[in-house]
């Protein structure tokens, strides 16, 4: 029995070390992609720079595509994780605008992260030339988002706070106006100064309002 | 008197042809940048495809950054004539709604024409090596059209028809109500099927339905 839990224990050491050179890898890519682009990023840098040998990395990640869908997937599922309990609340609310502009405030801080933004550009960017990228970007960002945002203003509007003829459109008319005025300027103006907390609010606030007037049932 | 003559028609002649080397250079620097993208454009290639010399395309265009301003200005200037009409003559509208609803089905159209929109992926992609380009993209196209809308807003504001506490934030609500969806699908399906005239339509309707519930005065 002792042999059998030092071979338990000896397992779970060298899956701890794997999981630790993934997490490692993860992040020197991430790095990478966003100060080279995908097409000019360097498996060898990775590899340096996650302080592992290439096979390693290639024992991860089959090749680059693989593992730049595995960064993206990440940077997405990190931010929506943080918004995860406020979206899911919202179908049960009871001061729905409140918890709108709860949710907006939070969201619009989320996406506007530098790491964010950047990948975001960059993605666009390589759109034409790397198709299947852009496209798992937008699946896990913004179509999974509006699908959950829909489902919860649905719900809203079955108890009868909000009236809404077509609950998706409902989600991307309160997403984009969240986030379209920030996320837009952050495309094309790399080196501008970030958005201050106060203005990212009064954008979220200002959102909710418009989508309010226009869903609220009356 | 008549030697004067004559060296007005030839003057005239020569400024004519110079005239129309420009518009072809710019007709095929706007085909090789969306083709290559501005850093891999070549100036060569743009000299053959328009017929002229390289000597030609300096003459007229002092440098590669020069010339792709030209082209993206141009391309802008020419989407923003076609709705200039429109957009001009909101602020003496006797029936608001349906002349922003007649603007946002002529602006969503305009917008999400496939030479504009590759052009916007390509300068969003290279906002980080040429943010010059991309401010300049900003300013000729979103900035400069949410300050005219946002002026037409305020006057229909002051003659009682709207109540609008921020022209310029209600100006970037209606525009990204109007073009969000496609645009931002646009951005990252690059080979998607383009939406139909109806569907923009709809975008376009529901813009305006969402900007008129939040801003009309009651």
């Amino acid at each position: 029995m002792r042999g059998v839990e030092q071979t338990e224990q000896e397992l779970s050491a060298v899956e701890g070390r794997s999981a630790q050179k993934r997490r490692a890898i993860l992040g020197a890519a991430r790095e990478v992609f966003l100060e080279s682009g995908y097409a000019s990023a360097s498996m060898d840098d990775i590899a340096a720079i996650a302080v592992v040998s290439k096979v390693t990395v290639y024992k991860h990640f089959a090749d680059k595509r693989t593992l730049f869908i595995a960064v993206v997937t990440g940077a997405i599922k990190e931010a929506e994780e943080s918004s995860q309990s406020l979206v899911g609340s919202l179908a049960t609310s009871v001061d729905v605008e409140k918890d709108l502009r709860d949710f907006a405030r939070q969201h619009i801080v989320l996406v506007t992260q530098p790491h964010l933004v950047q990948m975001r550009r960059m993605i666009i960017g390589e759109a034409n030339r790397f198709p299947e990228l852009a496209r798992t970007w937008h699946h896990a960002g913004p179509e999974r988002g509006h699908a959950k945002l829909a489902d919860q203003i649905e719900q809203l509007a079955r108890r009868g706070l909000l009236q809404v003829a077509d609950p998706l459109l409902a989600a991307q008319h309160l997403n984009y106006l969240i986030l379209s005025v920030p996320v837009n300027e952050a495309m094309f103006r790399s080196r501008g100064k970030p958005y201050s907390r106060r203005q990212l609010q009064r954008y979220a606030d200002e959102a909710v309002r418009v989508f309010m007037a226009a869903y609220e049932r009356r």
